[in-house]
This record gives structure tokens, C-alpha cells and sequence, in this order.
């Protein structure tokens, strides 16, 4: 079996390490160079789209932000899962927000701004304080403005005017503030056949706007939401794959805030942590075969590790770390790998992610020196 | 960091699947056809034994059985872990045997066969029944004879002759005959500062003469003789890098059979069931980084896959089953895959073996179906 990725970072090359021992095999197509590579080697396997849609059994994608042309090519093929909807749904905050209400799943109240005026409407239909995101090509924190008082509106407006006109369909998309608790997310998997799986919860720390830390959660009464709303948002899609659902815990009430149409940052935990991982799952389901079980093996936490290329030896010393490397090149705040932490009882998680504040520097990592600080 | 693999078969495909999240990169080098090749990919990444050396890091091997002078050629390139001479001592009886004696470790009684007149010494020697196996080549059942009776020693030794003379340095060692309960083995590693570790032993079950399945098991007072036997061979061996070694249990007391200086077949079962697998450890020690933890997470049975490219997709959706493909040609009797079958307790991990006998076929997979019917 081959698989054809759309991009070509990190989600391609785990998902090729996932798939080798299932003998399915990954290429992965960068849509900027339009070569078909690789994805751990990095060898150039072909060039051109239409080549590489011909080699593919089942074609894929690992981010959601893909020329549109480039979509409806995959898609004429009949190869591409998830479909070209669903990847565009995770791309533009307009449909995004559409699709929750259309699943019948709670999330932000919202208003669609393309001038001045709308602008205007969406301060008197969301109201103050509001959060507002532009609807194409927004991630990691970027493109993103609050506003505390409508006095403030005359200050920020122009940026938002630039962030519009500078693509064609662009808009910005104006939410309630939503007063959450802690940001969880749920990882799950919809086969052709319409069966569905989803993973334990996990808990996200964001630190500027780039999750951090990523850990399993025990929540019997919120996974029964988080599966619900999964179940609703994928069978409104017709999902196949891996898809992510992120959502703001508001006491004890769960708010969808986006979707992931992709194995996703907050499930890297379950290359260790549960019996079958996000990516081999995504492969599964594409593919057509039995999803795989998600229980959770061991609770586990996801480190991620942003503009370092060297770790301290100790890390490997300790039990349950695990260090997963992109092998990509130095640059700050760059996503460069991730450590998996994980032990047989939360307790002990705790203990050894305080005990990783002895060994890994503040500045890399903030959040892990947080989490110390506040549970040692 | 750069690792040669002498040999080019399914252990230096794990090893790059287990070295890709730590930035090693595999090159396995393919001893008949003297090409580089990526053990994952099958790409020629160049020609030559010279060449392949001075583009690695460190070189280690996948099997025992490699040319001397390829040995030597690495041996002198300051790369090589373990060294020429442990890995001579696994592919050669000989020399095996006396290396157990020498680390004074419990050995079955046995004698140096190069004529027909050490045949009759040996039989004095080592006592009836005994087993004789080539000292250079042997595996996997082949190459080995039985005498019960003296009276027998006419018919064989023509064979054993034939063998003898059939390469230079060939001979056969005549072994006691132990009336072993069953074969278990304990795979461990040891780093370049003389650290070491070993994981749970593992039983193994034989299908003529090819392992066929490979358990976790739990005895404290074995794991205790096998760690001590560990590390007086490893220590001996001055070894670097994961060596098998494989015993009999004689009513609770273990005799090495033989060694393995690599990874083992009898340790896959560590890919799903120790905090860190066989492959990423071998790659830790002989890189020089801190050896993981060996811990136990979930008991774990490996099925060998002999001679069979596909299996029913039930496996797959068996809880705790995740299937491992070599990547190999179909070919009668060979070693094309494993299963890794893991559960929370040794009587889940029964109950679900015993279920695969309803979904794996009794021609290709006996023991399963032996294992079901002791058990049901």
C-alpha cells in the first residue's frame, strides 16, 4: 500500500515510521517544491502532482492549509481521505465555525468580518471582550487580535483591514471570549465503514500561542461530551482519518473551539501512552483497515521541544522519556521534536515531569518549569 | 550521528524505524553484494566496504555469521561495536563454549569434533544422548545431529564428515543431551561505560527448530541466575551493544545454549512491552548514549509470521495486537513478520493468544493452536 502525504514536515515522517511495520509505505508531497520526497530519508521520489497522485493507493494530508487546486486535483482521483471539505474546513475559520453548528456542538458565539461595518455588528452580536482570528492561514497564535473595549476598536481595525485585503478570501472572525478553564483536546479515528474511535482526552498548555505541553486526562464526565461532539462533528463530515477536536473546559462544560482534519500536535502522546498511536490509527482508516485499539496504555505527557536541536543525556537516563526529533534545522521557536513522558500512574507522572525541571533549561522550556513550580 | 549495519535483513530495518526519533541514521551494508543500502527504502546509497566505513559513525551487525575480513576491515576503523571477536564468538561453537566456560557460567558438557576418532572421544566424553551441532553456520535447526544410541554413530558420521570438510575451519561440537522444561532467554545491553541492562526473560517455543513464539514471563529467581550470567559474559566479552543469551530450564536451573551478539529475535516482543525496545537500546549503547529503562509495561507474546504474506485483518482489531512486516519476499518457512500481542495481565495475554487460534490458520501458525488447545 502507498500513501501520498500533502506536506511534507514532522506528521508525514511519523506517520512513515507508524506505517513501515504495516508495510504501507508514505511519500510525501510538498506543495511549494512539487516533489514527491521521502519523508524520513528526504530522497526526491518524483516530480509533479499528477505523477504523484498516479503512484498513490490512498492519498492524505498533514496540514489543513493546501492550495485548493491542489485539493480538487487529489480529489478528482477518488484517492483523497479525508475529503477536500473536510481539509478546507480545518483551513478557514468561516466554514470551521459553520460546521459546529451545522454538528449541533457547542462552541463560541460568532460573527464573519470582512469591513468596517461588520465589524461594527460583531461588537453588538458577540460582545465585549471579544477574541478575533483571521479565517485563512491563522495557526500558533498568529493572526490573531483581542479586544477588551470597544474604544479599542479604532486601534486595531487597520491591521485587521491589512490582514483582509491581503488575500482574496480572506476575513476575520470575531468570537465571544470565552472565560475557559483549561484548553483539552480530543484525538479520534473515523473509518470508511463508519466506525469511530477516540482517544483519552488530553490537557494543553499553550505557552505564546504554541502548545507546550500535552498530557492523557482522566475525565470520565467530559470524554462523554468530547466523544459525543466527535461523533457528531465526523459523521456530519463523512470523516475518514484522524481528526482533532480542540476544546475550551469552561467548569466542566466543554465548548468546541477548532478542528484539526489530522493526526494532531496534542496526540503525539499516544506513540507511547496508548495501545495504537494516532498515526498508524489515521493509516488504518484510510487504508480501510480495522482501526486500532485506543486505550491508554500508560498515562503519558508530550513535551514538545521548540528551537533546541540538543537535549541533556539525561533525558534518556530517565525512565519513560522518550524523545521523538523531526530531524529539521535549528531556528527559534521552531517545532524540532518532542519528549513522551510517561509512567504507570499519574502521581508518578507528575513526579518525574517535576523531576525533568532539574535537567531541562527555563528558557526552552517554560512550561515544564512551570508545572514544577506549581506541584512541587 | 551515522550507524552502519553489517547485514541487511529485518533487524537493521528495526534498527532504523527505533533510530529515526533520536536523528540515527541506518545504513545497512549488505555483505554479498558489498552495497550501502537504506534498510527502509532498499535505496543504493553506495558501493563498497571502504567507502560505507568511512561514511559511519559507529558499525555494528545484525547477524554473526559476517566474513573475517570484513570483520577485521571494520575492527580496525575504531567503529565497531561489539568487537570482531564477540561477534566471531556467537557465529562460531567453538568458540562459544569456551567463552561460556571462561566466564564460568553453567554450560552443557561438550567436545571438539574434527575426526572420527574425536567422534568416539566425545562419546566417551559427553555421554549418551548427545547433540551435535557445526560449530560455523548452524541456525535455526540446520546443521544439527542427535546420537541415543552408540550404535547410531556409523550412520551419521558421513554427514557429519561431509560438514566437516565442507569449509576450512569447520567442526562439530558434541553436546550433552539436557533434558531441559523449556528454552527461555534473557536479552539485555551494555553501554560503553560498562552499564548494563537486561530485560524480563522471555520464553520461547520452537516450531522444528524456528522459534515460533516468544512471552514476557515473570520469575524472579530465573531473572536472577540470568542477570548474573549476563553480566559475567558480557563483562567478559567486554561487550557493547544488546547480546542475547539463550537458556535451558532444567527444573529452575539455567544453562546457557548459546549467545546472540545482537538484537534478538526473542526480544521483539520489547517493541510493544518494555519502556524502551531492544532496537532503540542496542543503538543508545553502541552510540554511547544512556541506556533506556527495561521495564516490563505490559506482558507481550511475539508470533513469529513464517512463510506468510498476509493475515486475516481481524488481528488487527484484536485488542493489544500490533503486526510488524519485514518487507520480505514470500517465501516457504521464512521469517516475514511477527506479531507483538500485549495485554494488562498474564491471564489477559493468555486469553487473547488463545482467541488467535480462531483467526490465524493452524498450518502456518501451530503453536498458536497448540498454545490454544493447552490453555482452553
Amino acid at each position: 500500500m502507498h500513501v501520498l502525504v500533502l506536506g511534507a514536515g514532522q506528521l508525514a515522517r511519523m506517520m512513515s515510521l507508524a506505517g513501515a511495520p504495516l508495510n504501507i509505505h508514505i511519500s510525501a508531497f510538498d506543495v511549494v517544491s512539487g516533489q514527491m520526497i521521502h519523508p524520513l530519508t528526504q530522497e526526491v521520489q518524483g516530480h509533479g502532482l499528477e505523477n504523484a497522485i498516479q503512484q498513490a493507493d490512498v492519498i492524505t494530508a498533514e496540514f489543513e492549509h493546501i492550495p485548493h487546486d491542489v485539493l480538487h486535483q487529489c480529489e478528482q482521483s477518488g484517492k483523497l481521505l479525508p475529503g477536500a471539505q473536510a481539509i478546507k474546513t480545518g483551513g478557514d475559520r468561516r466554514l470551521e465555525k459553520a460546521l459546529l453548528d451545522e454538528a449541533g456542538v457547542k462552541n463560541a458565539k460568532y460573527f464573519v468580518i470582512k469591513t468596517r461595518d461588520d465589524f461594527d455588528s460583531a461588537i453588538r452580536h458577540v460582545g465585549i471582550p471579544m477574541v478575533l482570528k483571521s479565517a485563512l492561514g491563522g495557526y500558533d497564535g498568529k493572526g490573531q487580535w483581542r479586544l477588551k473595549s470597544t474604544t479599542d476598536a479604532d486601534a486595531i481595525w487597520p491591521e485587521m483591514q491589512q490582514c483582509i485585503e491581503a488575500s482574496d478570501n480572506q476575513a476575520i472572525v470575531a468570537e465571544e471570549f470565552v472565560p475557559f478553564d483549561r484548553e483539552v483536546s480530543l484525538v479520534g479515528a473515523r473509518g470508511k465503514d463508519g466506525q469511530w474511535v477516540v482517544y483519552p482526552l488530553s490537557e494543553n498548555i499553550h505557552t505564546d500561542g504554541v502548545l507546550s505541553l500535552s498530557t492523557s486526562i482522566d475525565a470520565q464526565m467530559l470524554q462523554q461530551q468530547g466523544k459525543t461532539m466527535f461523533e457528531a462533528v465526523a459523521n456530519t463530515l463523512n470523516y475518514v482519518g484522524v481528526l482533532a477536536l480542540e476544546f475550551f473546559d469552561v467548569q466542566g462544560q466543554l465548548l468546541v473551539n477548532e478542528i484539526a482534519p489530522r493526526v494532531h500536535n496534542s496526540g503525539h502522546w499516544t506513540q507511547q501512552g496508548a495501545d495504537t498511536c494516532q498515526f498508524e490509527n489515521h493509516l488504518r482508516a484510510v487504508c480501510g483497515l480495522p482501526l486500532g485499539s485506543t486505550k491508554l496504555i500508560r498515562p503519558t505527557c508530550m513535551v514538545n521541544i521548540l528551537g533546541e536541536d540538543t537535549l541533556p543525556s539525561e533525558i534518556l537516563a530517565t525512565e519513560g522519556c522518550h524523545i521523538h526529533w523531526y530531524g529539521k534545522e535549528k531556528r527559534s521557536g521552531r517545532k524540532m521534536g518532542h519528549i513522551n513522558v510517561s509512567a504507570d500512574y499519574y502521581a508518578e507522572l507528575e513526579r518525574i515531569i517535576c523531576s525533568l525541571a532539574d535537567i531541562l533549561p527555563a528558557d526552552a522550556f517554560p512550561a515544564v518549569h512551570q508545572f514544577a513550580s506549581q506541584h512541587k
